[in-house]
């Protein structure tokens, strides 16, 4: 149960600074630096008790991997989405119910902006956060948030840059992104997570 | 007596940098970076003598913890209300006692804005530096300083941002907020800080 | 074999960040942010495979200070050619293959700027990855990333701010410097590596 | 003789970035943190050969504190004003020798800001990287540096943010300031890494 507790949170304060510093007035250009923070201190607050997932891409991608039970695999997955929820509900609070007009995507170079920038995410946790060559370097936190912060600056324009499928039904419901695409994200981010696992595993093949 | 000293000197550099920073001609966009860049180098710099709260909240949630002596608490409050009061002076001197007009605030947003950034502050500190599973990590600091910064970009506009009393009496008194609200950041900030360390014992029931 | 896919990876992210933040409509101010992230997170993720060169600058520092082995300098060099040639074909696609007008370059100040840029991430590299002095500190990743980051704001209106040969080709596919020019960046960014790999071994004479 | 060259490439970077960031067409808002972060990294690169000072009121402090050899400070501070004087020369000459107007400094603040900023620099130096209680932490590059990038948000508009004479002889050489200031600097800095001395014996007392 606290594992649960702890991917709520660390996902809710995600899409809550993905809201907050997205939807006007927001952060303007820095808000992919806002985002990949927060996805980092969530990971140094609350990987020793869940492993600090927060996107249910990463849980599918340490899952083949091996480092995730797979008992652990569809609660992680609803902590997740229900943080994303309760963050998306809390920004459209806060902010006023503001109207939000959602960005226009272009579905071929969106769901090529989601894989790209989702492998990325998932290739740079299981080489940082579950390869045995890395333990015990204290940067996992840095280089997984600021993974998110490069490539939000570079695909944002093109996808939203989500790289993510709670963050995808957080920026849905906040009327970011038009609720018809969801399943692109869906699609596209978890299709990267695995092939993440299937190239962390190439790489590492001594790393059971 | 050196403890209480590193916490006036830890809180006079964080709120001297909030109020160069911000009262105007500040830093604009990029204050949030170094107001958390500040607390993050006062942690690295004064950890190791007074545990680097510079924050009440911080204080009472990491003496709920545990980790705080009883009779350092009330101590650690003035030093670091005192290190506000001489950094806020210092800014209205260096800027030449510049006419600041208080952002305006509505009370319940403000209110909500505090709490869950104090606690995702709070929270972050309990788990990077106070719990054993992640001793010996060297980004306590940097996750930290980076809470503040990100939780600034997400809220500042809301609520000014403080998530600490001490910063609460500091813009107070360089007039970016009415006195009359340094009630609700008291309220807030501390019921946040005595928040997460409930839900720190929640999810490290074994670390004493 | 892993060690060239790692290599490719590496440098395609390395180079596609480069041309999606730089290549308009891209991160204007903040693009040299996400590039030196890029690197740093691909230090993190694939160091512990390839070494994390993502350059052949530094893959030429790198055996010249004999930490790289002779058979595999080719094979890296091919791979970070091939990564960043596939990065800005990727750039260009999802960009819509805009118009791009090459940045005006004077050979004299684009060279020196290229060997000092170069020379300083060579530099960090050796003595922050390879000397003993420094292993088992966790900053390489952080330190070589923001590198890049501060010569790319201090040298970027010179040359481009290249610093590797690699995001050379790849700039040059993309039409952000003029083709002519691609034998300044070969030829001033090797030679740095090599001046790097000099004074790593005058200033670390005991680290063979 | 290799410390003194690490000392001078250390001190070229750091002044090499300040002026290639802050004489027009500069870095604009982001100066501060590209040059904080050419500190971090040469810190990193450094550090092991000869402490990472690149800072003649560093130097004294560390030196007041036990931690540098007499026979060292002079050919210290001789090689970081060296470096100083070359990175301005190059500087100039790469910008093709503009004109620039000195920025306006009233004395007293100016004093005051020199003396903060050097005094938070040499106490961080001082606990984070000559403090037994923080040796093993990765972190001492990163702190040096960003208190370097948020004195200067802070304080910059203010002196100039050197907290370094051998900055100050830089952005004299590059009329950034007017040399006839130049006296403040030294004074200012050479107090304030004095002072940080004093105040780390206070606080650290069983630390000799």
């Amino acid at each position: 149960m606290k594992k649960y507790l702890v991917e709520f949170i660390g996902t809710f304060f995600l899409v809550f600074t993905v809201g907050m510093t997205v939807v006007s007035p927001g952060a303007g250009a820095l808000a992919p630096l806002a985002i990949g923070s927060a996805l980092m201190v969530m990971i140094y607050a609350g990987g020793h008790v869940s492993g600090g997932h927060y996107n249910p891409a990463v849980t599918l991608a340490v899952w083949l991997r091996g480092r995730c039970a797979t008992g652990d695999v569809i609660p992680y997955w609803i902590s997740q989405i229900l943080g994303a929820v309760v963050a998306a509900t809390g920004v459209l609070c806060l902010k006023g119910h503001p109207v939000v007009t959602p960005m226009e995507i272009k579905l071929v170079p969106a769901f090529v902006a989601e894989v790209v920038g989702t492998f990325a995410l998932a290739y740079v946790v299981l080489n940082v956060a579950t390869a045995k060559a890395t333990s015990g370097n204290s940067n996992y936190g840095l280089a997984i948030g600021f993974t998110v912060t490069t490539m939000a600056y570079a695909l944002g324009g093109v996808s939203g840059g989500a790289f993510n499928p709670a963050v995808a039904v957080g920026i849905t419901k906040m009327h970011l992104v038009d609720s018809m695409h969801l399943w692109l994200y869906f699609m596209a981010d978890l299709a990267a997570g695995g092939l993440a696992a299937l190239v962390f595993k190439f790489v590492n093949p001594d790393d059971k």
